[in-house]
């Protein structure tokens, strides 16, 4: 340290500290999104449209699921001059009570969802405040709400946000009664543009409508253009339900700060209550494997303590995670909706079993492979492999490349299950990850972080699927070969019956002998046929293998 | 809106909005970030180091920097167990003042930069407070700063961060005398792993290096290895300075802002004295383009009246952002310190001018390329091209999928520049991109935002010195070409001036028939060599048709 001495003729050209500090303030959250907009999702003239459809959208999703609703959303997109929309979307979900429409609209981090564990599109109580930040920077104007809750009194209320204090600027409130239920919502805004590109507002409705089969989304564009996309199920999904947090998993941190918050009189007590899976005989097994009384009060646990806890976890077992707080879309489903569109050669769909990621978070992975038909994604005049990202139903259309899903895909090789040039290949993958915290990489939730554990899930399902195609690929290649080789031999054993009966003079018996030999090469490619089948599925990887696989490159994905 | 009417039978099953939001609560920036992690950098062992690394490193420069004083930075990584280390990093900054300490490391979104105009590494006030976050979450320790601003009395301090309130929980502070001026501060971690991947933090120092060459930085590994990357300039560089924001670019927003915290009396004197290049000239031209008087009260500006001085704006024209506030590497330092070390075939750099992107932020792009010797990434046996990504001169080592300045590199056709297989190359492309404010996507700051003005700036700036690769390079191949050609002919030189010698019997004179006939090809093969010249230098393409191509491409750019 003795090269930083200070030596007074620098000093003279140096400023001092306090000169560098003076500046030194607090910025409140919407002031740093306000210059930060492209965390949101709000950089470029497209992808910023689809953002806003995007927030609006999943919290009607979101609703209208926890209530137990069938949601019926309306999406309206108005050009009102260049660069410059009216979006205008409506659902019949359960509105909005009237005490929290402002903070809903107009605060940022404040929400329903951010500190429960249960699985919803939405986590952060910053979207659709951030639509209404948008709406003014560009054009100065509130956002309009409409909302009733079902008792017929309606709440018509327009709103900024006051971004130096974090809180909305109330213009304008309405209330009159209506027999309604529902919540529509309108903002205008400039520096979008509208077009029908990959990233744009039509294909984002019409893959959520894809992973949402339940909903019925109706899309109005600026040409005034009407597309329904019907619902394919009348079933209302079973709302997804808090969830408790498994102790695989669960962090120091997290078991400090529940503690800390605790109402339970004991740690044992605090363990079987407020973890998931955590029974009395297991918390007797913990109680065997740490240096102090699991009675003593939560409050009082300290970090040392709580990490024994912690690496006791470790070394019990756990029952994995129950499933029934989790909403995947289902194999059925994801068949009749994603799959039938496509109109594929070969299909196959697979939900894994949910796991736990970091922090004691469950998960569940879907994957969807479909081939050939309609599959894949036109570009120029070839197909290109297309990979369909969806976290909890909602696509994800920004940030492939630093996408944790796009890692997976990436991490699979395709070459050993006969896809030999994966990029140009008629395939469509289609990755749903269903989690009560998905970790996005930014607050614009379009990609997922690189997570160990996530990424290893959706590359075992996609490495099931890859098995099923290559047992399809290869019982059509053998068919395509089988049927080649027996006509090759049938066009000769004619000549062959022809041939055989003139040496033996019995011109008459030529068509038996032709009969005969057919016969005979009809059986013989058939029992080739089978032995060849045999000694393809010892081909097949075992779960066991598969897991020293991953071990062999868990180096590549430890980033 | 008739189809969300309800049915009375319905509702029975469906839960009312009033249940829905009964959990509805505010939750502060740091709880925040404490389950969205992975916004800062913390997914994945690897980068959770180099983000520690990276967020100390960043304000020890920025610090030096804007006090004018050469960097001298220490940084030592201790293994303390599995996945557990200890990080210790040390300058000779201007130290921080003791009022200023708790609120600098304990609090999030409050620093001195995130409001001034001023090209730094660090923008958000959010990173360094993101370090003590995540060293007590992971090991329940304080992060320990001992600074002093040069008065001799250090504050040596241990603190943790209160997660609901966003403010510093101090466990310790000891004040003393001592000698000394800059900053020392240690955290413990866990979960990281150290390695020399690209990803690590040896490559981030390294980097850092590269692009800092004013800058001495030692590193001490875990094996206690200590690595000097020395300074190779004693030159500080100037300090860089606030700078007002350029009227182009600027958005109605931001000039209502402006206008409401103004101190001008008149609109018209906010824009001469707040904003960059408006003479009183300007503010007449802009006068005639609008409706209402400028000399009315800034307080009383109206979102319609900012919009038509935005709009005239559009219409005069304005000298380009000044260059003194943005402080480039500079081409001759990026050569020596960047190229330098490849020691390659070809090299060649350029710092464009400045321009301004969205909302009037100026900035500036500076790009090399490298072609050869030990240009590239090596990859197994072979060697692929390499792209190292700056922001202000801190490494972007992550996210590069997601990033702008990859979509600039990838937008450029390197076949028209003779790299036929760009992939493959033996090529390093440096992009060094210099503003006020960078437009990261997310609060990790590893990728910056798809900004059409920044991807345009780059790819000029790339195709640029596309041409010049592509000048050396056919000099190259004609200089090979010529050789060989010229080597052929004198071959047959000789053999023929020995047939010439003997048809005309004239065997004494063979020699000198020989040497006419080589002066006669050597002038021939450099007379060819001119023409080609001239008609090579032709097919270059001017600014002009540069524009031209862009705006032909400009669809693709524009998500």
């Amino acid at each position: 340290m003795g090269e930083g001495a200070v030596a007074d003729e620098e000093l003279t050209k140096e400023k001092h500290a306090d000169e560098l500090f003076k500046d030194f303030r607090e910025v409140s959250i919407t002031e740093f999104f306000r210059k930060n907009r492209a965390h949101l999702g709000y950089s470029g003239k497209v992808r910023s449209l689809t953002t806003i459809v995007h927030e609006m959208v999943t919290n009607s999703l979101d609703a209208c699921e926890e209530a137990g609703i069938l949601p019926d959303i309306t999406v309206a997109i108005k050009e009102k001059g260049p660069e410059h929309y009216k979006i205008t979307e409506s659902d019949n979900g359960p509105g909005i009570p009237a005490a929290h429409i402002s903070d809903v609209f107009g605060k940022m981090l404040a929400g329903t969802k951010f500190h429960r564990n249960i699985q919803l599109r939405g986590q952060q109580g910053i979207g659709i405040s951030g639509v209404t930040l948008y709406s003014q920077m560009t054009t100065g104007k509130p956002m309009r709400i409409k909302t009733c809750t079902g008792d017929n009194k309606v709440v018509d209320i327009q709103l900024l946000i006051d971004i130096t204090k974090n809180k909305a600027d109330i213009i304008e409130t309405k209330n009159y009664e209506e027999y309604w239920r529902g919540t529509t919502i309108e903002v205008e805004v400039k520096g979008v543009l509208y077009n029908l590109s990959e990233q744009g507002p039509f294909e984002y409705l019409r893959r959520t409508a894809i992973a949402n089969p339940h909903a019925k989304i109706t899309f109005i564009d600026p040409e005034g253009r009407k597309t329904v996309f019907d619902r394919s199920t009348n079933e209302v999904p079973k709302p997804p339900s808090e969830m408790k947090q498994h102790p695989k998993g669960l962090e120091v941190d997290d078991l400090v700060n529940m503690a800390k918050a605790s109402k339970s009189r004991h740690v044992s007590s605090l363990l079987s209550t407020e973890l998931s899976r955590v029974s009395g005989a297991k918390v007797k097994e913990i109680q065997e494997l740490v240096s102090f009384d699991l009675n003593k009060n939560p409050r009082k646990l300290a970090w040392a303590e709580a990490e024994e806890i912690i690496n006791a976890f470790k070394k019990v077992d756990f029952m994995a995670p129950p499933l029934e707080g989790l909403r995947p879309i289902g194999e059925g489903q994801i068949k009749k909706s994603v799959l039938s569109i496509l109109n594929p050669e070969f299909e196959t769909t697979l939900t894994r079993p949910p796991k736990v990621h970091s922090g004691g978070v469950p998960f569940q992975v879907e994957v969807a492979v479909a081939y050939g038909g309609k599959a894949g994604r036109v570009a120029g005049e070839g197909v290109k492999a297309e990979v369909m990202r969806f976290a909890n139903r909602a696509p994800l259309l920004f940030d492939a490349g630093g996408c944790g899903i796009t890692t997976a895909v990436n991490g699979v090789e395709w070459k050993r299950y006969g896809i030999k040039d994966f990029e140009n290949s008629p395939i469509t993958i289609f990755v749903n990850l269903v989690s009560v915290h998905v970790p996005y990489t930014s607050a614009g939730k379009q990609s997922v972080a690189d997570d160990d554990e996530i990424i290893k899930e959706i590359r075992f399902a996609l490495m099931d699927l890859g098995r099923r195609f290559q047992r399809f690929h290869s019982r059509r290649r053998r068919a395509i070969e089988q049927e080649a080789r027996l006509n090759t031999l049938l066009k000769y054993s004619m000549e062959l019956a022809s041939a055989i009966s003139k040496l033996i003079d019995r011109d008459k018996e030529q068509e038996k002998i032709a009969k005969d030999l057919e016969k005979f090469i009809r059986e013989k490619v058939k029992f080739d046929e089978e032995l060849l089948g045999d000694a393809e599925s010892e081909e097949e990887l075992t779960e066991a293998e598969l897991e020293e696989v991953s071990e062999e490159e868990e180096d590549k994905t430890e980033i």
